[in-house]
């Protein structure tokens, strides 16, 4: 039988990245490792929509500015996002005339479409594969929840979308950081009803996929300098962790958490933590590939945390069904053997 | 440059399909070709969105049995539908414990599926991938249009959302009949703002696709037995003819469109024709693929096409962009070399 982990014979490498944030994601912890930051929630446009096109638009664009790479060098783009029937990607990429497969993984789009692009590249589908992926708080609140103008009220477990995106591509030639292997997420879904606790909705997913992995790969958390999850947030993440103690996985030492990195919860009043589409991305390619290609970090195990729900589900009284794909991520290419 | 076109070296091998429906498609002209047909468009369910995913669980599940596969056989499903958050396709597989893709390409859903599934085997990252989507004509008013009880008019251009799903699987094993090769489609936006002329706007994207098939290739469309569109309809027909008419390309003489075959327009009314994600998916599985295995048709080029707009983005003036993806399906192998 096969398994949900593909370990790469020849790991393809990922040649560039680029984050682009807004203002508070600016004013957070890791501001400096955006490449671009827009103070305007409007992007200078007319609608909150349009605005979280702007924001793919330009990870896209710097991402290949940075490898010094043009339109037509790529093969395939990547991308999908949280708003119904993924406009925020569709409108956003639309200029760039370049073959597209559109992708839904809620907050771990950035994970299935780095995963995806990595296979196209190691399977000679694609010399240049990319994959994007953003989220708007503004956009993201009206359709999720109420429209800002609302005012409502968040309670302690609600976690804060951040505006933000995150491009890259993946290549068969390249240097360092190289995709060693992925793992498929499987749906999971523990009859969590409660869409202001997305974290606790998620948590069992990354666990389940992360636990996939290990048990594949026959390797040990002690492996890598971290486990990095998506947006599981303060509640997800300590579920995850205690989920992991029982069976005696110490995922506990090296665990990070995007939606916990990106803002100050205490100084920047986000409750729970950050969380979107663009909150795993930004990092991903903001933060962490940089650090694995200078070789500060050699392996990361990257599982973003997408919930699958709607808000016409949720109002039937639906569970939150979840989903999280993994990405192994290492500043060594491995023996071909592995 | 690579190209958006890929030819197979090994051709995987659809090793099933199947087809499921509701009561109007089961009286249109291809009725005899589904796998399975409901009367009640609620499934025995108490919302019209659980009837949708009742379509998708019962293709996997007839697909599986056809093969007599059984679930832990599937490396990936890949899968999604037109509702918002795709959970149509979410809640309709969360039961089978599969590694999950998911994607969003809206009518266009299987033929990214089918394209993706064939890489994946034909890269050697799965051993059986499967593909599945649906539509349901009373989720799609409600999400797109207006709720059924509204009661509204439609125009002589609307389409009528096939109640429908399909699912196959492919595999680097099989006979006939072969994904000889697939193309990924560029996003086309040609400025059409009426969401009641989906064919008007969606076949500009599905004539750029099977051109650059054509280039790419150096294929003519006298080397198959038809050029198979999505739902285009009879006006989107009409226009992709007279494009490639432009061009000298004779698409005109060998075209079928799904919207036009699933059901009889004059008795049934349907005005433009059929459309959704499930009446391409549900001609591709019951009629198409059996005939091909049969040998009775040799090749046919599928191009399901997919308009990428949301009802928010279209009450903001948007335009609507469209996409579609390409699939080169045969009742041979073919050499090596091609």
């Amino acid at each position: 039988m096969h398994k949900a982990t593909t370990v790469f014979h020849a790991p393809p490498s990922v040649i560039t990245s680029a984050a682009v944030g807004g203002k508070k994601e600016n004013e957070g912890p890791y501001g400096k490792y955006f490449d671009k930051i827009n103070d305007d929630p409007y992007f200078t446009r007319e609608t909150y929509e349009e605005g979280e096109c702007q924001l793919q638009k330009q990870a896209v664009r710097i991402a290949l500015e940075k490898a010094v790479l043009k339109e037509e060098d790529i093969d395939v783009l990547i991308g999908g996002d949280l708003l119904n029937q993924c406009v925020g990607t569709t409108y956003g990429v639309r200029d760039y005339n370049l073959p597209f497969l559109g992708i839904y993984a809620a907050c771990s789009t950035m994970s299935e479409g780095l995963l995806l692009a990595s296979m196209l590249a190691a399977g000679g589908f694609a010399d240049i594969a990319m994959a994007v992926t953003s989220s708007h708080f503004c956009t993201a609140e009206r359709q999720y929840r109420m429209p800002l103008n609302y005012g409502g009220q968040r309670p302690p477990t609600a976690q804060w979308t951040a505006t933000a995106a995150g491009a890259l591509a993946v290549s068969p030639k390249g240097s360092a950081p190289y995709v060693r292997g992925v793992t498929i997420g499987r749906i999971v879904d523990m009859g969590v009803t409660d869409a202001n606790n997305m974290g606790a909705a998620m948590a069992p997913a990354a666990y389940s996929t992360i636990r996939e992995f290990f048990r594949d790969t026959e390797m040990f958390p002690s492996d890598f300098d971290h486990i990095v999850t998506g947006d599981l947030g303060k509640v997800g993440s300590r579920l995850l962790c205690e989920m992991a103690d029982e069976d005696a996985i110490d995922i506990r030492s090296r665990h990070l958490d995007c939606g916990l990195m990106i803002y100050d919860s205490d100084r920047q009043d986000v409750h729970s933590g950050g969380s979107g589409c663009g909150c795993a991305a930004s990092m991903l390619c903001g933060y962490f590939i940089p650090e694995l290609k200078s070789g500060r970090l050699k392996n990361i195990l990257f599982a973003a945390t997408g919930a699958l729900l709607s808000p016409t589900v949720s109002q039937q009284g639906e569970s939150i069904p979840s989903v999280s794909h993994l990405v192994w991520l290492s500043s060594e290419k491995g023996s071909a053997e592995q």
